[in-house]
């Protein structure tokens, strides 16, 4: 612990060092970081997850303490974290004006992949055979599949390229191993999700976001005839927050995008019911997730979160979903008693083949 | 900060005056609290929220550091939080096997009235006419409307003996004033909430199992010739988690009972669904909550967190809820675009003359 309250010069000094994190009294962060007004204002110290650049750290309030001098706790994170949100955020541009910029989420990708090369990470054990690591630096990282992930940036991005270039958007499919497939998109969003975890936990919601973008982005080269939203809109001026769409006149597919469902999994099965009531047939709902996975620190394992009997009641008397389709599928919902009432698959799977027959089937209930 | 690393003695002497918190070095506290286990076990610091205690101070892991000598924070709370964990575990048994421990419940609020009583509040400004304090002590407290908080734990005391007397069972009713019965209610779950909320931040699920229990118990004085229950068996042995319910052979009430809402709204409305899939008419949900207000921290204000649109929807096109009462209603949902399609209220109302209502329309509609 620095003694920055006899003197800011010393903090200055120390911050050129190395750093990861440190504890902060307010008086001395307010001069070097020229915050005093939050004391003069509200007399109290700034907000949870609130950020200071200095030095080229960034650093960010973890906690909050009213112990002697220190008044909350900063942690920095490496100054590449500030490009790549940065970039997240003209991605959320550049996605929210229509555009699907798949450049541009490759080299998320790949930039964080760099960031999480210095990381450390602890063997998790395995769930069926897939063995999961989480990454560490003050804080754990939610669980990676090592068999779906790609660490190494230059491996990355040629992949990608490779999976973009072999999208069929006549055919809306792709001309790539399923498991391919998984691995890249996979590594594309917990690559990102990585590094949110561990130096901007505050952003928790950030991860789903850049998800829903990501999918959204690869889907648009698969749905060419279709008009990608967010919303569907109902009558009486109501809407439907839903993820992601692609309508065209006949028809309207809902994608709802969870990196995980939990008890969220009501969600997609109310919204088909309500557009079902709606408007019976227009609508279908496919469910897109990463995985079940949760982290056990006490046991240092990794544990799959299902609800099989939850999603047979729901399937059987809320809504019909046309499909749930994971990144890394849970083996729970991949056995019989489940698949008889609602394919389950990856989303491989569901890019290489299924959308195709699912548009397919519908053309033809459509005709 | 104390130089816990120096001298174990120092450490034990300052637990001896009124800490509140500190920071603590691993050796440190593994000598003083016989836990060098870990260190030996796994490499690693104890999991957030494991306790000590240690002279009459019970403390708890509230965040990891890597910093220096440090290793992880531990928040001490006041002793006699240790008996209200206590009596909620003794409460939480005698409700699951089927009482309503009404004196207990009293006994545990006074219990935390008194804890609170120690503490700062600041003010958080209004919503309407309500005006709302959070208490705080290193951690704020979710806001508290003042005017239905009864801080004096005898008066408290008095308020709960008068409730209980005055419910009249046979009527499935209550004759006590609303605004009093919403009082004792809010006061016996806020200040429960409030010490959890500062002192068990890492339970934060607790608060809304004891207001669960607190509104199990108190309408089992209600519904006499009911069975209660948490769940409904469905067939292929599958089963709804409902809160609370209660049953007879003609009818079954559901009171999904929720602190607040937010996107859980959903989950009332979709189990209704189901249950009119099963058994049309059977059942009737009756939607429970405290209140929908939100801490903004850097205004210093109280914000209800409404979704008028979505209850409108879920309404006319989901399920019907026979009603959604609140012990703090937010004002949006008592204008009367929401009030044509859902009866909202206070829990006041629905205990005094409501519930009865409803019950005899039920009797009727059965006839």
């Amino acid at each position: 612990m620095i003694a920055v309250r006899s003197s800011c010069k010393e903090f200055a000094k120390f911050l050129k060092m190395s750093v990861t994190h440190c504890f902060v009294d307010c008086y001395s962060i307010c001069s070097l970081f020229k915050i005093h007004r939050w004391r003069q204002r509200a007399g109290s110290s700034p907000a949870l997850g609130t950020k200071f650049k200095f030095h080229n750290c960034y650093f960010s309030v973890i906690v909050h303490t009213r112990f002697y001098c220190m008044d909350f706790i900063v942690v920095a994170a490496p100054f590449e974290l500030t490009l790549v949100e940065e970039k997240h955020e003209k991605i959320k541009k550049l996605y929210d004006s229509g555009l699907s910029p798949l450049d541009e989420i490759s080299e998320i990708a790949s930039q964080c992949l760099k960031l999480i090369a210095n990381l450390k990470f602890d063997d998790y054990g395995s769930v069926g055979n897939k063995n999961y690591i989480c990454y560490h630096e003050l804080i754990y990282s939610r669980p990676i599949a090592t068999e779906l992930f790609i660490s190494d940036p230059e491996e990355f991005e040629a992949s990608w390229l490779d999976f973009i270039e072999k999208i069929d958007s006549e055919n809306c499919s792709c001309q790539l191993e399923v498991l391919n497939i998984d691995r890249i998109i996979y590594t594309a969003i917990m690559s990102f999700a990585i590094c949110y975890d561990i130096w901007k936990n505050s952003s928790r919601k950030t991860p789903g976001t850049h998800f829903e973008i990501l999918l959204g982005s690869i889907f648009s080269r698969f749905f060419i005839n279709h008009n990608r939203g967010k919303h569907i809109s109902l009558p009486d001026g109501e809407s439907l927050s839903t993820d992601i769409c692609f309508s065209n006149k006949n028809e309207i597919f809902v994608f709802p995008a969870k990196t995980t469902t939990r008890e969220r999994i009501v969600q997609p099965y109310a919204h088909q019911r309500i557009l079902d009531s709606i408007s019976p047939g227009q609508y279908r709902s496919i469910l897109l997730c990463v995985s079940e996975t949760q982290r056990d620190n006490k046991k240092k394992k990794v544990n799959d979160i299902c609800v099989p009997g939850t999603i047979k009641l729901y399937q059987e008397h809320l809504s019909k979903l046309t499909g749930i389709y994971y990144l890394d599928p849970p083996v729970r919902y991949l056995s019989q008693d489940i698949l008889k009432l609602v394919k389950v698959g990856s989303i491989g799977e569901l890019l290489k083949s299924d959308l195709s027959n699912i548009i397919k089937l519908n053309q033809v209930g459509n005709e």
